[in-house]
């Protein structure tokens, strides 16, 4: 399925399930930082090699990929409340990206661009 | 753009400043944290009918658009470094969304499946 | 308890676990993220009026506390292990607050003392 | 200052600000997520042993303690609004701590107590 058809599948669900009263753009991004917890909940302990190698454990690999659904989902609640193109705010920003960090700058540095000298 | 072509071209440019050193899983899940914050701070004094008008005005929706494509953003990031088809995992999860919640008992209840009854 | 004499059980309940291979200022900042998630999820469908409620419902009260309680103890334990009081940066943070947030600018307004004239 | 001397005195600027009418406890549990998103910003792109260095580095060191104290500010802030005694709630964690977390069992095991045998 495509970003669009899930997000009209996502939206339909609720609109099914009268949930549309709780979801203003309030709720949904409240909703997104709670997914993203159980996120981060799965990482905290690992090492950064340990973090690698999560998929190898199939319950993790399990949870990994709900968790990041779960994000994705309230992301694209938020979109459809919004009415923004979310693919298009994203290829809009790493065009941005591209003038704000380029590559004689950045090379292997995790500044912020207000950080990198030019 | 596709989902699949943006999270190509995250890890070209993101392979392109030697930034994978940076990009463990770990590091991504901390960065897909950080930026949600900044959502969050957009909307925390807002009351729930001022976040549903919160793209009509111009600089705000800017803000809006540029930090949901962050979190995007990371989650690719993050879908691509541990193999993850975030779509897929969507998919599956609005499955599984559906048997959880069903629409008989589940509607106008902001109750997780747990607490619906059956 | 005070919140040094809290500082110390908890530095060493982890002590006694061994869990000070775990508690990196990295990984206690990420831990802090995850339980500080479980916070929003108790308050991501309530209207603020039901926010302003929520320690009517006994059960909900008991989570509530908990859940602010384990932010606390993650903050306390990265005090610990980054060397910070947290009483006096916290003092500190007030005093340069009254010089951002001048009453006469700021009343009744929700702005960044960025956006606040002067 | 002790917490509660600190408590009071957020208190005191919220209201001398007239903020109260920002301040439901929805409102500031989504501004604790925001600037506890400014703290994992700080850790995202370090390794676990720069992590323990962080305080070594002066400008850092006052970022860290600006945002710790912005999360204790807004954690205060919610103890205030909804009447919670934050010190004898994380009193009371660490006693169900003790429980839940016995030293025979939880010995240099990052698992949550459900994990546990037992």
């Amino acid at each position: 399925m495509t970003l669009t058809s899930l997000q009209r599948a996502l939206a339909q669900f609720a609109a099914e399930r009268e949930w549309e009263q709780f979801h203003c753009a309030k709720n949904l991004v409240m909703a997104l930082a709670g997914e993203s917890g159980e996120l981060y909940e799965i990482f905290r302990w690992l090492t950064p090699q340990q973090s690698a190698q999560v998929m190898q454990d199939d319950e993790r690999a399990v949870q990994v990929r709900e968790e990041m659904a779960d994000v994705l989902a309230y992301l694209l609640r938020l979109a459809d409340v919004l009415d923004v193109d979310l693919e298009a705010a994203l290829a809009a920003k790493i065009e941005k990206n591209h003038r704000q960090y380029p590559v004689h700058l950045a090379r292997g540095k995790a500044d912020k661009y207000t950080q990198l000298g030019g």
